[in-house]
């Protein structure tokens, strides 16, 4: 059984917090757990704006905190976003995600992020073998 | 994309709520959703205790509100839950999960729940082609 606490990564293992444009990610489960799966809790800051297409992953956001939308650019399509509210990015859906106020989302990927990825200029997460 | 609304899901989707002994949990994504996961959002009676063991799935559990414990099975070894922990069942670790106040928990579950698993006698979910 693996436990462990947003706050004590947050205060002391900050090899599993990643920063980067106006939002940060507490990694609590990566591919190396084993699970198939990764979990992280997200902020992205008020007044922010971002455009992901996670074309090797799929992701589920689960809104914790805060308001927003996110549009849907192969439709043109926005949807509110505020706690309670999920999507899931099963077609590999380019979209832009706008924070009103801050955002506190809870997200899956699947298959799980390694830690390695990075952000390539067009929003996607490389596979780490790719 | 997948848009879904837990409290539009608690008010008019009934068949995504599930409920027994002081516990329910809402199915923000089951199987047939094609993520390679499932994803619910569960709640667990304050007073209660549950002994679960998922010998065919992984589970992720994320406590976003309420206090309580796990207990390792295997181990003796008991946790305290608040919000921020997580426990993550990567040995299908057998525990026993007490709700001091009533716990509010993002699940992960892989394989993905399909919906039609019932809770066996051992605390376990059966695979649905087993």
């Amino acid at each position: 059984m693996i436990v462990r606490d947003f706050h004590k990564i947050v205060e002391n293992d900050r090899d599993r917090v990643v920063s980067a444009e106006q939002w940060s990610s507490v990694r609590m489960l990566l591919a190396n757990d084993k699970m198939g799966f990764s979990f992280h809790i997200t902020f992205l800051e008020a007044g922010s704006e971002h455009t992901f297409h996670y074309k090797n992953h799929f992701e589920s956001v689960y809104c914790m905190e805060g308001s927003g939308s996110i549009t849907d650019l192969a439709t043109g399509e926005t949807h509110e976003i505020r706690p309670g509210v999920m999507y899931a990015l099963d077609q590999h859906d380019k979209h832009i995600l706008r924070a009103k106020e801050q955002l506190v989302m809870a997200c899956c990927f699947n298959p799980p992020v390694t830690g390695n990825e990075v952000h390539q200029a067009d929003g996607s997460y490389a596979l780490e073998d790719s």
